[in-house]
């Protein structure tokens, strides 16, 4: 029905009916990750394989069938339509280029890989040894460069002409047309100026926290989580927040955004910040152009702007002095015994910096020296200049320049990420893309909406959700993450505006 | 990936690929149906059509691709393997033919329609006037018919050489090899006997029940479901139960069987046999061959086969006096005013028998008459002696004459079911099949398992669930539902089992 031609059907309405089926097959695939990692019994795991390993088959077809070629041909050669038109076919063009690019031995070579890969890598955590785990690694390494040789000539445009080098091309499967050539400066800059701004912070007194200690009852941090995604704007009748042992957010279609979260009685700051992250993501997904919900233009840009508008909630929103005087008293209604905390006294704690060796608990100051760390890693196996076989003492010896602190062990080393079990290469630069881009956009929503802060304050965020919406999520895939950007907050990628808003709050209001 | 040739790959690889992922997708549109009554939101419907559609269509595409063909051909022509690969040859060039049978546009003409049909059919029911939905349950119907003609030519093997007719075609889709010629004696002799006894047993006092008003606290009643299917033998590893507006059963896998129940305070009885039900779906789903999960053979023979698991748990065991002389203890537990109630009074609350126009609520005597009416008219609709416009006063009429009572209205009488919304013709005999079966199968348990009731009594249910394990579920599609059960059952399709067992309870242990 699908990947051969019916009756009376032009190019349009083939290469519609293909970018229909396949943004429908990827909600598929979301909504199979969503239930695996919420609802689905133990025992359903080897199915759940098949299934995710049948979409992703379903998929490739719809990209690589001959008639979508014939008429994406057809109508590349014919141009004219509406500018959007124009669009899409520039962006299916990249899709096809791609699935058409990796052979399928390929592809399957690298999946027995990955699950083989994420089995070593368990079992070297258990062990603590990532001795362990170093052949699976190699051999994931080996068939990632093999992959982004195949991907190399298809490379998304680039806009600036750098010059191109294997990693490359996995750095633009997660975020379209970015560059090492650019990253490489962008990276010394932030580590130059990165560095001692924790070295400054960490050496004043801790933030007094002790009334984050104790019991915070779970049923009631639950009940405080979905006020939040209230309180952000977050659609509840299209999309929902679960549970899961690790956060995150899952969109099956604009009107249908799953996110979830976890709560630890002991530490109630985690759900908070989660919900808030991913709460970001969930607005991203359910502000994609509605009209586009069936064309490849109405996914997200990047998983760098992605991260932008996580981060940007979560920390430019939810760690900001002013959000706690409108949300602590909100907080307080569920948890008495923080009434008598101060606004000023709850915003420093939420802001505590310190040396630590992992990634995932990092405050905002140290969080992308961990990036940086991991993007020179994996720049250097792929370069060569670094082999798997010292990977971790490369990456503890990084630690220890960048983050003062080297890791204990190789579980809170070289092993603590989950990423490289499925040799997933060129993703971590993402993270510190997103927050520089969520400061650049919260700086320019500042500008665009005057008495922001203060609308923060008194709990009205939509004004900031729409912001976000007009200059973010509705242009789905019709720009690049960075042009996204650029029209938004008039500049393209930079740390300045992150440098700016570190310093503010460091330097000035946590002094 | 997937409809394409794989370097190496012989005609047996290519077939056991494609049975595998039609597999995989099957279980994926189980999982997309199961979410869509569960947990997603409202405003995901959109979505949810577009996503079904597509998998729907890799079902297809899989099912009719030339290589596919090809090597299904090419292992036909040259017999040989194990047994079971000549079964599964045979049942998937069976789904190869349905599928290549009917065109794509007729297929894309009933989804259209069928989602008119629900639509009249809610304003219909709204407006209470059947003529409301006729037009559309007309248009319905003369697609049906189309579809019946292009499928006549691929019918399963019937077994018997009994003449076919349009309405074998949608019949054979819901029981494969079932022929009109062998229902309608079978349905008159069966309301032969059975409307003078529905009318022998309404005419005694209907049973008391006052010990089922009141309220019986939601939480309370989940938990009780939860032992229920525990008792059965459900294994909560290899699936869940959650609620939904109306309970079904969801099978993605044999590891991963999800069931629904739902829940009224005052109405005890609604949840316990809704999870029976359910659970004797779930435990088929559990049991089919493991070993043949990715195989055509893996899955349910028919759908009169899994509704003879769901009534036989429900009625044969769960409104049994033996199983209630070990569950009503455990109910107790939950709801201690019921501790002074004895199994004997509590067995006949669960069986009262009443004149009722609508067959959901029905009981087990006066359900397969509801049945017999729809299935009479139904055939009449297809050979052209009824027309769309007068089924209507028909279904009063046979009501009438078959269940002693006229319905109210037309919302309590020919738009009271949900099947006719979507043009699902040839359907509702399978639940008297069900019904037929279960009965058979656990006079076969009965024989075959010494002490049953005693066992059932004790709450020691896992030999049953064994024996239907082995003799019904691990079979999966090797065999028909009638060849399933004439192995284990000693007896083909008749009503000679159930007439003793409704015999036995209604004129013995109730008299």
């Amino acid at each position: 029905m699908s990947t051969a031609a019916l009756a009376g059907e032009g190019p349009l309405e083939t290469v519609a009916r293909a970018m229909a089926e396949v943004r429908a097959l990827n909600g598929v695939l979301n909504l199979l990750s969503w239930d695996q990692e919420t609802y689905m019994p133990p025992r359903g795991a080897a199915g759940r394989g098949e299934q995710l390993a049948a979409v992703e088959g379903a998929i490739h077809d719809r990209l690589t069938s001959p008639l979508l070629e014939e008429s994406l041909s057809a109508l590349e050669g014919a141009p004219g339509g509406e500018p959007d038109r124009a669009l899409a076919l520039r962006e299916l063009r990249r899709d096809v280029a791609r699935a058409v690019a990796v052979p399928g031995e390929l592809v399957r070579a690298i999946a027995r890989a990955q699950a083989e890969g994420h089995v070593a890598w368990t079992a070297a955590r258990e062990e603590g040894r990532y001795s362990r785990f170093a052949p699976a690694l190699d051999r994931l390494l080996s068939l990632r460069k093999e992959q982004a040789a195949a991907l190399g000539p298809v490379l998304s445009r680039g806009g600036r002409g750098e010059p191109v080098e294997p990693y490359d091309a996995l750095l633009d499967l997660s975020e379209p047309g970015m560059r090492v050539a650019r990253l490489e400066p962008l990276f010394e800059n932030l580590q130059g100026w990165l560095v001692p701004l924790l070295d400054r912070i960490v050496a004043r007194p801790p933030p007094e926290d002790g009334f984050l200690k104790g019991r915070f009852e779970d049923a009631a941090q639950w009940r405080f989580t979905l006020e939040l995604l209230e309180l952000i704007g977050f659609d509840a009748k299209a999309g929902r927040q679960d549970r899961s042992v690790h956060p995150f957010t899952s969109g099956l279609d604009p009107g249908d955004v799953r996110v979830t979260t976890r709560i630890y009685e002991d530490r109630p700051l985690s759900a908070i910040f989660s919900t808030l992250h991913e709460g970001g993501h969930g607005l991203y997904e359910q502000g994609l152009p509605a009209e586009e919900r069936l064309s490849v233009l109405g996914a997200a840009a990047s998983f760098g702007l992605h991260e932008s508008q996580s981060r940007l909630w979560e920390n430019q929103v939810g760690r900001s002095l002013a959000f706690w005087r409108g949300a602590l008293p909100r907080l307080s209604r569920h948890f008495p015994a923080l009434g008598d905390v101060s606004p000023e006294r709850f915003f420093r704690a939420v802001n505590r910096v310190e040396r630590s060796p992992v990634r995932v608990d990092a405050d905002e100051v140290s969080y992308n020296l961990h990036i940086v760390l991991r993007f020179e890693l994996e720049l250097s196996l792929f370069r060569g200049s670094l082999s798997v076989a010292d990977l971790a003492s490369a990456f503890d010896e990084r630690s220890e320049r960048l983050l003062g602190v080297r890791p204990k062990s190789d579980l809170l080393g070289v092993l603590q990420d989950i990423h490289w079990s499925y040799g997933l290469f060129g993703y971590f630069p993402t993270y510190t893309l997103g927050n520089l881009y969520a400061a650049s956009l919260f700086a320019a929503a500042g500008r665009a909406l005057p008495g922001l802060e203060e609308a923060i304050a008194e709990g009205r965020l939509l004004p900031l959700r729409d912001w976000l919406r007009r200059n973010v999520h509705e242009i789905g895939r019709r720009l690049t993450a960075e042009e996204i950007v650029r029209d938004a907050a008039c500049t393209g990628l930079s740390d300045g505006d992150f440098r700016a808003y570190l310093e503010r709050k460091y330097l000035v209001e946590l002094a």
